[in-house]
């Protein structure tokens, strides 16, 4: 077994993070690829602890806020469609006929579903009389059911969630958690009465995503997506992005505000006081596995994971040292991680027979953020022996260990936070700027590969095509943070306090 | 709204359970069955929260007993199945060379899979290289995994579970919980060194039902199924039956004791300790939703559900009178709601402008074991009135009310054990025996509809047919529990132990 400095088991180094990634992730225990079908994992146990903590998470947010949980069929008749072709065709016409854009803007690129959904068409023998596809997300199916539900202004609001999984035939190259054909997904639908009630509803999702990046100990760049990254039939969409060490941005959460087109489509509407007939407005907000994704590419090091207590499987590894030689050892460990998972830490007691050296290997690897050492001396002096999964090592005292152990776990996710926090804004540098002469636009300096870029963008759709093809990247959108004081468009030239990022996205 | 003796919401009386089951679970809130895919229900909070509970219970069995749970992918690829078919073939030819009955005591049938599954041929507009099917159960896509997992000794044993839906292209009538198309189910696969791993396992799941029926309040009857209806591939099938109250019985649970068959299939071995290759040993274990259609069916009536407290999403509802005309009322009522819940309780403070007799009929359609109602008069005597679902109302002391809520929903248990333990066994009857005269086999009088027969039986295929014609019920195969005296058989006349009972499955 490798010493510290040298490669375990193959870890590449996360400085080739396109090498280590793939590999930490089986090498970790989380997922095993060798399914025989691209882009479907087997999740382990490992793997499937750490999403379900997450998932735990979200339900507790959703709790909170007053969302339920249901679970819909997976499957979705073909003729359900229709009234989600009708919205695309709907909203095309309208902007053929002139609708003024500020009042139509919503995406309208057809939705391609069709194209990306795997399709179920034959029951045993038989030939099904309605093809049926595998959910890719459930705005069809749930809204049917919605339309059945809300009757009345005493309906409202309807705050439904489910935690399922989605299918996408991807015919891109696949990667674990991040861009997958069965997808582990959260996806929230609500249903309000006007608006302004949508529109509240937008901010109670992005609150409940900066609470879950700060549980996942990471940031990201959260940006209203430009109309042509707009969701199918949404108003808006708003998409949350973290920068991964490779420079790529990861999409982990979007939440969209529908106004009522999605409600026109299905016929939700409802009584209002007053006796008359109104669409309701809608949201949906989704999540999935990519934030798994994002945490192992953000925290993990040469060694392996770095899990943040709020999801880690394994909280606090207990490691009894020289128990053979001493009988007082595994009763007073036993007896102390007892206590520790009593007082709700989640304890694993590694009693293998290994040398410490094996154990610290081991779950370095697989990221638990503390480690503790018992043997006959730290019995003697009280003490044990304490090693961070962000580094450190240091004696503590067993009397009073609870308190001690919930400040250890808050210094690892405190660190696990100033680290992403430097990293990310580390790869985030200023445009260098266009020019423009007789053969066309130029950036005045070349675009590095790996780096995120920020500029303030106040153009039309011919001049962001400008923006990304000099550059080669996608515009995020306007980020919500805007510029305190106007910045010069990077295209126009004109000041504006429109904060924009260009970046490689997955 | 009805009184006491009315029909509630259209609640169909449970004497007529064939329009009560169907009626209560979409009036009692469990699922929507308008979804437009005929045996796919929405699952509704209420019913999603209650049988999230009943995997809660499972997790912690397994949990106890040591099995980790995994995630495995929801496509199988057509070509996975060929093995499984070799499996079949193998076990065909075995038999039909003269190989000992004895020895190859095992389901033979075919599988059957192909036809009751749903193909996925088409991602997208491509034609799939290599057809997809839906799992209907997972041994195929595991136990290619596990081949790859188990090396050595060491590896073993392999205790897996998952909780995942299932689907079957179901022709029969469809009936929620109990025969659907996507199916809500649990299973757990083991790997083990040798037979007797395997038969110590089998002893296990056992236990894990028998510990799960007594949580959810109901018996059931145990029977190692007839070998026309073991599980393909299985030495011996094992079926936990539950007498439902229209004398149907529903089998809940299954386990299977694989010997080393599908390890032979899917090239499932280890090295021994001497350096020898052996096959594995496996077992399956096998529920479901059932189990909710059992709960559901069980313990319910005229008036509504009867949730166990176990998986009861709300076990005490707390309902304020007179608080519009007592401001003390309600700060009390919170008070005592918060101290229930953060004494572990699940409990709802229903505080709608609603009359007390109007929040009793809802809660009553809920099954909410325990209801308390507090107004100013019992604030006054320290007192709150309890209602119990399964009947009887009293004052009981604000005083102390966590250790008495324990005792009341604990009596609520009892209650509802001893009723369907005495349900159940109203209903088996000894079996009317049979006669042979010149025209063949008779019975000697009719059998009754809704009735479970227990007979003693020690024939063979052609006598158990000969039973199963006369009666038009089915053999349940060998009770676990055996007569301690011999009975004469009810075919062959001579005298035997085996307890068996023809019953009108589900």
């Amino acid at each position: 077994m490798g010493g510290p400095g040298k490669a375990k088991r193959g870890i590449p180094p996360k400085s080739d993070f396109n090498s280590w990634y793939p590999a930490i992730v089986e090498i970790a225990d989380l997922v095993d690829k060798r399914y025989p079908i691209k882009g479907m994992d087997v999740w382990k146990p490992y793997g499937w602890k750490t999403m379900s903590l997450i998932d735990a998470l979200t339900r507790s947010q959703m709790s909170r806020t007053g969302h339920e949980e249901y679970n819909f069929p997976l499957l979705v008749p073909e003729d359900l469609l229709d009234k989600e072709n009708q919205l695309v065709s709907m909203l095309k016409a309208a902007r053929d006929a002139g609708v003024d854009p500020s009042e139509l803007r919503m995406g309208e690129e057809e939705s391609g579903f069709e194209k990306e959904v795997y399709w179920v068409k034959h029951g045993g023998n038989n030939e099904l009389e309605v093809p049926m596809f595998l959910r890719p997300t459930s705005e069809t199916p749930m809204y049917t059911m919605f339309s059945l539900w809300v009757r009345s202004h005493a309906d409202l609001p309807l705050k439904t969630f489910q935690i399922v999984n989605t299918f996408r035939y991807e015919t891109k190259q696949t990667r674990s958690f991040i861009r997958v054909r069965e997808i582990h997904f959260f996806e929230a639908h609500t249903v309000h009465a006007d608006e302004q009630g949508a529109t509240e509803q937008i901010a109670e999702d992005a609150e409940i995503v900066q609470r879950l990046l700060h549980e996942l100990c990471f940031p990201a760049i959260v940006s209203k997506r430009p109309i042509w990254d707009t969701f199918p039939g949404a108003w808006y969409s708003t998409a949350v992005d973290a920068v991964m060490p490779n420079g790529r941005t990861l999409q982990v959460a979007t939440y969209h505000h529908y106004r009522d087109q999605w409600a026109r489509a299905f016929d939700l509407s409802y009584e209002d006081g007053d006796g008359s007939t109104r669409y309701c407005h809608q949201t949906t907000f989704g999540m999935s596995e990519r934030l798994l994704g994002a945490v192992v590419g953000m925290h993990g090091d040469d060694n392996g994971l770095i899990l943040p207590p709020s999801i880690a499987p394994i909280q606090v590894v207990i490691m009894p040292v020289a128990a053979h030689s001493d009988a007082n050892v595994m009763p007073r460990v036993s007896q102390l991680a007892t206590h520790l998972s009593e007082s709700g830490f989640r304890v694993h007691l590694d009693d293998r027979d290994l040398r410490p050296g094996a154990k610290h290997y081991d779950w370095e690897i697989k990221g638990v953020p503390v480690r503790l050492e018992i043997g006959p001396r730290d019995l003697a002096s009280g003490n044990c022996v304490v090693t961070l999964r962000t580094g450190g090592k240091s004696e503590i005292p067993l009397d009073g260990i609870t308190q001690t152990m919930t400040q250890l776990l808050d210094s690892v996710s405190d660190e696990l936070r100033a680290r992403s926090h430097s990293y990310a804004s580390d790869m985030i540098h200023p445009f260098p700027g266009l020019m423009h002469n007789e053969t066309g636009w130029h950036l005045q300096s070349p675009v590095e590969d790996g780096i995120v870029y920020e500029l303030a963008f106040d153009g039309n759709d011919a001049d962001a095509e400008v923006l990304e093809k000099t550059t080669g990247l996608t515009l995020l959108g306007d980020c919500v943070t805007a510029y305190d004081e106007p910045v010069d468009c990077a295209v126009t030239g004109k000041p504006t306090n429109r904060r924009q990022h260009l970046a490689r996205m997955y």
